[in-house]
């Protein structure tokens, strides 16, 4: 392992050395999306963070079984219905065809901003007989009683015979028994306004339907989690996540059923996204303080002056740190576009740069220290922005370097490959950035083999003092929005 | 509806009108993949039909719910072992990861063939309390029976008493009872030899295993089907496909299993595509005599020249029926390639092509008979090979046409625009073909606005008889593998 790794951990609400349960091994659970609508931009800096965060863990030569689950039955909504057969009601559609959609929807998205599938994608639909059985051991062991064909946790049973219910969301016990916000429903099965139900009994419209024990029914959403982060990562593991809004309820009762079914809870390490908010206020749909991925890419909103691509939109969340809010603003999408090229255009200078026989000198102290820091900061508890900083100090030393502003005496050979790695790994393996038609050195095939022809032939335009020609190849560059950077090391050429 | 819609039916051995159950409606079953190894390029060409007979029923104006499945348990191998827990031994992973990788690589090559995806795409052990509902009701019906917690199909009690068992597959009942695959498994525990398992006591170390009435185990691999089948389409549906190897056991079982458990066979139609050879022989991995996918896109294979884009193996899987076999040959690709290169350059100069303000000729007569027919031969029983010999005919006068050997004075612009809308339809929505860098007027965005430039770079070279130029500007485009083309309507390009 190259660094200890510190994880600010919510169940402690403390930075701890991340310890794992099997040396070399690590399980990590995150709560994935619910596909009964389009994915939000939300869900993808997330599913964004924890992507970063898988690629980190692996990197530091952890093999990692990460789970990320489909909800695709069982969300209870604030009426008490299914969110899925709600989405296909609507739809007039299978509620299985609205799943696909979405879930189609949900992997194209996840691709466009390059990030690894998990190891394993259990969809909630998928393990009924894991969940029922889940059910019959809350209810074996007294924490759940069923009325009227649902099943429901007893809450108050739970915080008097084991002292952790409130422990993840700091909420206190005695607010927790009003505050739950399904505490309207059913009220007159339930024995107390806190306890939630992990099976309902399923009304006879209700599509989603399963033959139990207790009813034909559908599994309480908080219960899938459980359910499938045992099947496939044991009763306790390491790492679970997922979004600061999950908290609670859902995890603080995904606790209270591992705990109930299991008698242990079910990860050691809590980890929670932050939220977005746009131009310094909360999103939200009702006043229009909102924006999805797709017109953030076409730059089709009022909130914003132009496109972005993917790969600045994921740059621009990685500038902060997946615990702190991120405000989406036009400027900031701005300064992110000119410091993903900024970065980009700096490493195919620095994979192109030759052996410099130099010898060791500060500025080769300096840049060792830099490289060093920035692994430092991801490890203390996956700091991008942080690390980030640190790769930018060490852009201005690739640019004067290229530039000859800086010397190539004064690093070594082995400081350069050192360089050029560090580089590749947080850029394309940590990141997982992509090169967006940035030549000239990228992976762009074609584009970038006829921008090296048109690059000759400005030369020799230039060299002939064949105005016409070399102005013709400037302005239909500029009308295809490709600007062309000419350094020590070659020229290169990005695109707005 | 365009066009009266033919289908070679498997079941009744007859080409026949098809009407659906219910007007406006398809309901369509498709056997899917089994998850435990990469995808193999008969797989791919099974689906890449079946997308083609999704978007043709559409086209059609029928509203398809298209329901294929991903096999992730409970395929039977002839050592009795599930291929599923199988594989996973191998790979030392958790079965579900495997499942997760080749669904993964699957969905990949899906989307490299510009397939579209399912309505629904159900996995077998999302299902496993359909399939077990499924086991109880043929149990109910008396047509299956448990031995030692394993429950087999009583064959012989089935084709006594319904006379359709071997109707699918044309074996005669006598055949079947002895060929069986499985029939040499559990002998012990079955009545007869041609019993099959529908749900399988699973041993100690079998990892893959669910809470059943019977015994802690798994389902019989064709169960999967009819329990998400009638799910998803109702006990009866409209059509159901695969490859021709899965007509025995697989299909037949199929309909045994819906016929013992609803009274009725599952589809009216019952469409099988063909298999594979290379080089006149039987594809097989034990003589080499076998390629995949990535070979094919790559050239690395001793049984193949050179490399082959998606899009010409897609175009190359098009020119044969579906129902029949296809031999794949270095040669068959290079006129592939060659042919679909054609199609989508006449296709560019076709939707430049002007408003001619011709009048009705013999021509013009002889253009939209060979388009009816074109659609008319697709409704024959989805013959691309057909269809696509008919667009060939008007590659043919489109490049006349444009090279001005046909007169425009003979052709409407109805038919013009006819034509145009034509070749789109077939291209794109049907066949779901893509340009692959073919331009100019293609939709490769900056590769194609570099050649318009390098072409006006080379025009104007040409003009000023700077022959330094054109030849810089030829070499390179060469070594690119652009090849440019002049013609009346313009100049266009294409890359090998």
């Amino acid at each position: 392992m190259k660094n200890e790794l510190y994880i600010q951990n919510s169940l402690t609400r403390q930075k701890e050395l991340f310890q794992p349960i099997t040396d070399g091994f690590i399980g990590m659970y995150v709560c994935g999306p619910t596909v009964y609508s389009d994915v939000h931009i939300g869900n993808c800096r997330t599913f964004v963070s924890f992507d970063v965060i898988y690629r980190y863990l692996m990197h530091l030569g952890y093999q990692v079984r990460y789970v990320r689950n489909i909800t695709d039955v069982g969300h209870l909504t604030d009426e008490g219905e299914d969110k899925m057969s709600k989405g296909a009601k609507l739809a007039k559609l299978e509620p299985m065809e609205v799943a696909q959609k979405y879930t189609v929807g949900f992997h194209d998205m996840m691709k466009i901003f390059n990030t690894l599938p998990p190891s394993i994608e259990p969809r909630a639909t998928g393990h009924i007989i894991e969940q029922i059985d889940m059910v019959q051991q809350i209810i074996d062991n007294g924490l759940a009683y069923e009325a009227n064909g649902s099943v429901y946790f007893d809450t108050i049973k739970f915080a008097e015979e084991q002292k952790v219910y409130g422990q993840l969301s700091g909420r206190k016990i005695d607010d927790l028994l009003v505050e739950t916000r399904d505490n309207l429903k059913n009220q007159s099965e339930k024995k107390h306004p806190s306890d939630f139900a992990i099976w309902m009994r399923a009304s006879d419209d209700h599509i989603l339907r399963w033959n139990s024990p207790w009813s034909v029914g559908f599994p309480g959403w908080h219960l899938e989690c459980s359910a499938m982060s045992t099947k496939y990562l044991g009763k306790t593991f390491d790492i679970n996540g997922g979004g600061n809004d999950l908290k609670f309820p859902h995890h603080e009762n995904e606790v209270a059923q591992n705990h109930g079914a299991c008698g242990c809870k079910p990860a050691n390490y809590w980890v929670h996204t932050n939220m977005l908010e746009m131009n310094g206020r909360k999103m939200s749909k009702s006043d229009g303080n909102t924006i999805t991925p797709e017109q953030l890419f076409t730059g089709d909103s009022p909130h914003i002056t132009k496109a972005y691509s993917p790969m600045v939109v994921k740059f621009f969340m990685l500038q902060a740190h997946y615990g702190s809010t991120l405000d989406i603003t036009d400027k900031g999408l701005q300064d992110a576009e000119k410091g993903y090229r900024r970065l980009m255009e700096a490493n195919i200078l620095l994979q192109k740069m030759e052996a410099t026989n130099g010898s060791a000198s500060e500025l080769d102290t300096e840049i060792n220290d830099l490289m060093d820091k920035a692994f430092q900061q991801m490890s203390d508890d996956f700091n991008t922005p942080m690390a980030m900083a640190r790769l930018f100090e060490l852009v201005s030393k690739i640019n004067s370097l290229s530039a000859g502003h800086l010397s190539n005496n004064d690093i070594t050979n082995e400081t350069v490959d050192r360089l050029k790695s560090t580089f590749n790994t947080f850029i394309y393996d940590i990141f997982g950035l992509l090169d967006e038609e940035i030549g000239t050195g990228g992976r762009n095939g074609i584009a970038d083999g006829l921008m090296q022809l048109i690059i000759e032939l400005r030369q020799s335009a230039r060299t002939n003092k064949d105005w016409g020609t070399s102005d013709k190849i400037r302005d239909s560059l500029k009308e295809l929005e490709i600007q062309v950077k000419d350094g020590k090391e070659g020229t290169t050429w990005s695109k707005s």
